[in-house]
């Protein structure tokens, strides 16, 4: 089956639409680019948040891949400090493991987020990240 | 866990190291995504077909998502037309359907191939596409 299809140069797949939920601090767009999650245990979606958004801290229960195509953007598991990153970037989040991403302050960043053995449960959501946690990265 | 990364504005992940196996017309190049599969149940790769270069008819036991990132290329399944593939199309290929896909006869073709349900095993192998299906692509 065949989805989608963007002309534009500069981006590789549509924005979607705006994400509206409290795991998220500001504005967040989502594409969705699988449609049949139960056929290949996997949910794929192209996600772009605007400067300085990012998610609450969260963890899921089949792990999931973030492959990062454009802008600049943050990325932290529990205990650990901040990863930044840049397009060409690939995150591996093994299951359970608590963690947030999100926009750097002044760039827009967009990944696409694969979400692995769906059939183990959505994600589970957790607190919000302070502001210390988010400008706690370092260079 | 964090790998890869590149600077260069034109693509977004590496070309890889070209596939020396005879499931391919000529050369294409793999950047393998994803180093723990067993984890995932899943396997990424980034793979660019050079102009004319396709793959044999295969199948893959738990399916695969292609996400098509540059160039222009085909995807065709067994008794069907061929699609012509662009950046941000996204082909479903769920388990056991026989197919092939590559880059047209005048452009380099990338995408993302995201084999789902490994666990099911690896991809099966057949007979390569002939000359005359591999042109039978009608606009």
């Amino acid at each position: 089956m065949k989805t989608s299809n963007n002309k534009n140069a500069d981006i590789i797949f549509p924005k979607g639409v705006t994400i509206s939920n409290t795991n998220f601090t500001g504005i967040a767009w989502l594409q969705m680019l699988v449609t049949n999650q139960d056929t290949f245990d996997c949910m794929i979606g192209n996600v772009t948040f605007e400067p300085g958004v990012r998610n609450s801290w969260h963890s899921h229960p089949g792990g999931q891949i973030l492959l990062c195509t454009s802008g600049v953007g943050y990325y932290q598991e529990k205990g650990k400090a901040i990863q930044l990153l840049e397009k060409g970037d690939v995150i591996e989040i093994a299951p359970n493991i608590v963690h947030w991403h999100g926009a750097t302050p002044n760039s827009e960043f967009t990944h696409i987020a694969i979400s692995t053995k769906t059939n183990l449960g959505p994600a589970v959501w957790l607190e919000s990240v302070t502001d210390e946690e988010y400008n706690s990265y370092k260079e």
